[in-house]
Order: C-alpha cells, then sequence, then structure tokens
C-alpha cells in the first residue's frame, strides 16, 4: 500500500536513501537492471513529487522500449556511454549518444530507451518529476500480463501470426 | 502549430464540431479507425483541458495496444460490443467486455486495447482530460518509428532475433 | 462519503458502468434527466479527473442554466438535436444548434444549458475532466436551496418583488 | 487582452494597486459595487495566482448570487457587518453573519452572496487564488446575456411564464 | 496533525474565523505579530487553496525577511503605511511604500519583508494562495533552528566569524 | 527571456547538455559551485517540469543556506560526502550525513545546505521537478540584492547593530 506517517513521526531518514549506492544485477536476457527510490522506499517523499532510481547496463545492455505514465524522466550519466531515444506521438525518434557526465531528458508518457554502446558496464542516475513515476515496458505489457493480452489482439497489432505472438509470450513468464 | 486566437475573435463555432458524427475508413490492417476532436481542431479547446476521438471498428478489428501519454480515457461505446483491457506498471491485465450504452475507463498513460468481439462495426466515444492528449501506438513506437528504432534494442527488448525484428519492421512503413 | 479501495483490491468492475446505456426519466417539469457517472459510482474514477453523463430530453424539453464548480464539460449528441450555449463571464452568449454526432464543450464553471429542439426525445452523453464534477442549478440554487437563500437577496438580484419570490420559490420544494 | 510583459520590463508598481483604497459607488439597483485588481490591472500577478476585490456595500445592499469559475474566494470584512452564505451542488446553504475584522470562505465556482446586514455603509476586502477569477452573475447570466438566453429556456428553468421572464429582462439591459 | 472533517458534518463555521479582527501583540524584538487563519484552524480550508493572515506592526516595527514555501501572497493595508520589498532569484529588489487602502504582491517562495514606516501601529490583513503556505523566518531559519545549523556553515555563508555567528545564535533560543 | 521554440524545430539536441560533465571553479568565498542545466540552457525542457544542477565542493566546502522557490530538489552524490540539512516552517533541522552514491531530498521551497565533510572535492547532482527552479542565497538576498534591502530591516531581524549589517553587507558586492 502507501506509505502515509504523520507529519510528527517523518524524520531525516525518511528524505534518504542508500540504495543507488551498488550497481543492480545486470545478469538477465535484458542486461540491464533499475534500482528506484521512490515515495514507496522513502516515505518523505509523499507530496513532493521528485523521485530517482539508478540504471545499470551490462556491456550492450539494453533497458528496452518503456514509458513512465506519470513523469518526466531526466537521466545523468554517471559511466560509460549511452545510445538513447525517445519517440514522439507523430512518430519521429530523437536520438543520441549521451557519455558520462551528460544528461537527457525524456518527456512524459513517451516511449524511450537506452542502450550502453561499449563493451564496459554502465550506469546512470534517473531523476523523475513524481514521487512514484510508474514504468511500463512495451514488451512487459504486450507479452507477460497476467492474465494475458489476447494474442489476436497483439497478432494484428504486430501484423504477425498468432504463433509468433505465442512464442515470443513463452519467453515472458507472466507476472 | 499551436492555436492561438485572441479571446475577442473566439465563436461558438470554436467549440463546436462535427468532424465525429460519421464513421472513419476501417478499411485497414487493423481495423479500426479514430477520429480526433482536440485543440488542434476546435480552437475554443485551448486551456479548458477536454477534447474527444471517435474510433470506428470493423467486424473484429483492434484499436491496438497504445497510450495517451498526457490523459486518462474514459469510453462510450455506441454501437457494437467492445473486449477492453489496460496493464497496470505491476503487469496486471484489467479487462472487460463493454456493450452499447456502457463506458469503461483507462488510467493516465497506460498501455491499453479495444477489440471488437462481433461481426458488425462497432463504435465508441472517447472522452479525454487534455486538449491534446497524444496518442503512442506500441506497434508504431517501436516498429515505424522514424529514424527507426535500432533493430539490436527491438530484439533485445523482445527477445527475438534481429531478421525477425526487421521483417516486422518492413510491414510499418517509416512515417 | 467518498470512495477509498486500496490499489491491491481494486478489479476492472471499479472501471465500467452500465449506469448510461438507458434513457433516465424526463417526465419532470424541465423534461430532462442527468444520470451521472462520477466516482461516487465508479471507485477506480480515484484520482484519474474524469467522469461521464448522460442526459436525456423529453421533447421540447430544457437541461436548465447551471454550472460544474470544477469541470470543463464537452457533450457528444446522441440522438435528436440540441440548441445550446453558455454564457462567459463578460455576458456574451455562445449559442448554436448542435445534432447528432456533433459536439460542444462548455468552459469550466461558465454557466450553461441545453434544450431539445425537436419533438421527439434526445440524447447526448457528457464528459468531464474532473472524476466529481459538480452540478449547481442556478434555479435550484437560489430558489431551492436548504436552509433557504433570504427572500430580500433575491428580490434585490433579480429586481422583483418578495412575493414573486415567494411564489417561485413554493414551486421548488427545498432539498 | 492578457498581459505579457518581459521580465526585464517588469518593476515594483507591476505588483502595486492603490484601487481598492476608496469605496465603490454603490448607487445602483442592487446597492454595491466590486473594484477589481486583478492581472488585467496588474501585469505582476501573472503566473502567480492570487488577486483581490473591494466590495462596498450601501446601507441593507447585496452583493447579489454569483459565482467565481476559477477561484475560491476568502472575504474580510473592512466595515460593517455582512450575512453571507454559499449553497453547495447538494443544495445545502451554509450561511453566517460576518462582522468586522472577521472572514469567510466561498468554496471554488459555488453560488454565494453576501449582504449588509446593517443601516450603515459596509466593505469587504476579498482575495482569490487566481489571478483572473471571472465573475459571473446568476441574474446578469440569465437575463442579460447579449445575444440573451431564450426566454423559454428560462421559463422552463424557473417554472415561471414567458411573460414575465421577458418582464425581468426588461430590467437588465443587455451588456 | 492535520484536520479531516467528514463532508457532512461541516457547517459554515468551519469557513468562518474572527482571529483576524484584533491587534496581534508587538510587543518582540521585532515590533510585529503575524495572526494566522489557515487550514489547521479554519477545517473548512481543506482542498480550498486560499487562507488569510493579519500582520501587525509596532511603531517602526519590521515583520523580518521571510519566505513561504508554498504561496503567493498579496497584502492589503488596513492601517498606517509600509515600506515592503521582495529579493528575485536573479538578486533584485522590488520595493514601494504601500499606504492604507493600498495592495502588493510577493510571489511564490522569494525572500520579502515589511517595516512599518511611521510613529503609530499599523496592520496588514495577507492573502495566501493555499491553505497552509508555511511561513520561514531567514533570521529563524539560520540561527533559531533546533537542531542548530552548524555554525560553520552559517560563518562561511555569512562571511563573518564563528564567534559572531555564535553571538547571533545566542539571541534566537532554539524553539 | 525565456525559450520558445517551434515543436518542429525542436531536435534531440534541445533535451541534452553536456555542461555538468565537468566540476565547476570553487576557488570562491563558500568553496563551492553550482552548474545549471534549465530551461534557459535546454530548450526542450519547455514544459517538461525537471532539470538538474552540478554542485562541486572543495574540501570543507560549503554551498549555504539557501531555497528554490519553484521546485523539490534531490540530490545524488557523485564523490565525497556531504553533511546536509533542511530547516522545515516549524524550525526543526533535519540533517544527515550523505556518502557517495546515496540520495537526500530537500522539500519546496525550505531552507536547505550541504558542507563538503572532507579534505578532497566532492560533487553531487541535483535534480528538480520545475524546469526553472530558481535559487535564492539567504545571505546574498539579504545582504546583497540591488538595490540594498534597507540596513534597519536587517539589524532588527538579525538583532544586531546596524554597523555589523553594514559590514556583513560590505562582503557581498550588490549584483
Amino acid at each position: 500500500g502507501f506509505p502515509c506517517k504523520r507529519p510528527e513521526n517523518v524524520t531525516a531518514d525518511d528524505f534518504f536513501s542508500a540504495a543507488l549506492a551498488l550497481p543492480g544485477n545486470t545478469g538477465n536476457p535484458v542486461g540491464s537492471a533499475v534500482t528506484a527510490a521512490n515515495v514507496e522506499k522513502l516515505p518523505g517523499l509523499n507530496t513532493l513529487g521528485v523521485s530517482m532510481s539508478r540504471v545499470d547496463y551490462a556491456p550492450w545492455g539494453v533497458n528496452p522500449p518503456h514509458t513512465h505514465p506519470r513523469a518526466t524522466e531526466i537521466i545523468y550519466v554517471l559511466e560509460g556511454s549511452l545510445d538513447v531515444g525517445f519517440v514522439t506521438t507523430t512518430g519521429k525518434l530523437f536520438a543520441r549518444t549521451v557519455c558520462k557526465g551528460e544528461l537527457f531528458a525524456f518527456p512524459r508518457g513517451l516511449v524511450h530507451y537506452q542502450k550502453n554502446n561499449g563493451g564496459a558496464p554502465a550506469a546512470a542516475i534517473s531523476a523523475f518529476n513524481s514521487q512514484l513515476p510508474g514504468t511500463q515496458s512495451l514488451a512487459l505489457a504486450m507479452f507477460a500480463a497476467s492474465p494475458p493480452v489476447p494474442t489476436d489482439v497483439l497478432a494484428r497489432a504486430l501484423q504477425i501470426d498468432g504463433g509468433l505472438v505465442e512464442a515470443i509470450k513463452s519467453k515472458f513468464p507472466p507476472k
């Protein structure tokens, strides 16, 4: 559920997190890991309208196309360099390489991705203008929802046959 | 660009649209058509925070998975019945059949779809709490952006090989 | 009171309503009926900022001048045709006839009305950019409040005598 | 039109007004006068979300039932005492006497009024949480719009005959 | 804690306050007193986004430099005349003399002050576009916090030595 | 002035900045330097509601007490460790040591500071939920405004004599 502390019980620790200090485990099919520090972890963020995440990338790892339904994101590259992009509602891709120490913004609600473009691990800090921005991976929303999105809907959307949809679904165990 | 009328020039026509009176052309691969009445069409909507669309569905037609980055949507079924659903950020699918005269809400920014579950045409009216909600089809954002989202990013996100990504892309001519 | 469901208990039904499928009963002095589907009826609308109503009109029926204190409204005519209008804060009336399939927007907080301009029943769907827009009929606010608005205040506002105010009040039993 | 000063040209005078220092002229049928200090008068208020008005009341004068479409109002009585009230969307009247030095709040968009309940002039300062709250008198919106609200709409709303509506209209010359 | 009344229990008294009718006690080192009428005192203000304060000034009294973290303020001078000013984020002072009946606005979050520029008591009403604007005196925030802001931080900020910081702190007993 | 690009001219570079990649020059009396990446530098941030800054700290350097009038801030420590704190409107100091990789949030509008608590340079990234948060140093607002805040106002606020105020002012050349 949602955190709810009475103001008199709040302490400095409620505004603090050490969770982003260490890399997440990128040993997974996409080669990336997101560690969130939002209001569910830091009760002090309640009503403040900000939160942060750390993203780690294995060599050539990808933070796959996703959206944040309730926030704009701005990333700052801690280590390595990333190929990043977002797609506008008119279908234009805005893409760039962003190196260590550089930043890039992804407008509220738009599909975006990052890819480690090098052979060493990379890392970035993401800031959001919401205490609970939410994240929706396009692949997971389509292929790993529970219960599943109907196969014929996906087949028609992607213009592929249903067997292929089922094959892709089989790689994403429903949550 | 964006409309900008001085208040003294505004008339009742700026708050009016006849564009949603007739069905759109659903003769396309997904079997659906969206007709928008937003601030780009009705200058009077500027600053008002509402707009509408009409969605038409061929028999068994699909309005494929998409998001509205800046608005919640609420649909009212004019004709026929629809299988609808949205996916939360925790991966749950909320789905229902919605018949003529019934309504359903899709929360801001979340992936959702509708499918005509019958052999006759269907239609719905959508209302949004934004004068310019934007629409982002997941399939188009991934496979039809211009310039294209890199194939290896999509291959890794969907856990399919690059050749298959290219095959899907070939069905979606970039805008 | 206000609905409050913990997120884990929410289901698709909380985002759904069948209440607007059938005409309301227009057998009343004004010849119109409003059926609301707001957050008090659909708990899922909480925080989403949208709601809908259905308005039915007897032949020549009137949805009398009223305001929505917390929302802009946009109507879509389901059946028949309506004479509609809103009054700006500078006293201009913006009015139009709106036919089946057409839409019209009423800016937040402004006085507006609709009248069925034909001899057959009419109906419209209203969408609001608030989950609880509220409705305040001018006639009811003035003549049917409980306890009543003082007669001398109304007499002076309308520049009519107190006896006439009392006569009008007598037709509006206080709620 | 709307004020638009470049920041480099703004001076302290843009945040200042002397317009509320003196009583307005209450020699009119309702016995009250409103003097506004909003963004149209003070360019510095642009984007700040506040404004003020002064209301003067002749003995027994009335600030007739009205709404502010875009703001909550809070009044502070400078002189005399007032009978004030607002009507909720469920038809309840919240009313009180408010004396010199006391304050009362009128929620956003709800119908409200004030009446000088004494034989000497009264005055109040109103503050709004909008730089341009707008004001809509119920009597003027119904009976003095230009072009006029149709007589039959008003007759049906007030459940009086059209001749009486015309008689009331004749006392309110259209703006 | 925060007020929370169920709507059915709210009465007109929840929107009313007499607390600002009488002068506050200005017998203190700065020669001014603020009396607040915010949501902690008036439960009816909850969600309404407005509140008021009364400020009294002894002859030559000062309402010392302070900010309101969550609101723009607009003052109306009830008695006397004030020298007022606010400092922008680019370091410009916007200052003026404001006399009885005049008003002045202080933008959200900016440092501002008022000083009675005469030998008689003065008074003003402040309105805010927040039901709980908060007030942060610069002197108290720096020198009277509990626990205290470290002396070396203040010494470096003000470019004075630590002994002097301690001397100033000693005049502001921590809250 | 404010940036204003037509959407058709926006490119990926408008969402990108390299300005925070290198340390700022901390050779100044307070031993810290802020480098901003806000909408004045990145036109793409317009309407997005986020921005970032980099803060560098010399050994024992201080980012002196200040406020951001329009934003909450969240900092992520890139290098070194910081003693940080903010003061609430009730005068409580919330303070902590924040080490490399840790984060801390400063609520909107409240006075806060950071101090490098070690003998090596430190650095942090700040994120804001505003594209133009503004910064107001307490010392500069009081002692370096142009024209200056009157000496007697500051003397009374700080309870020190005017000569001492003048001495402090002399160290802060007006902007």
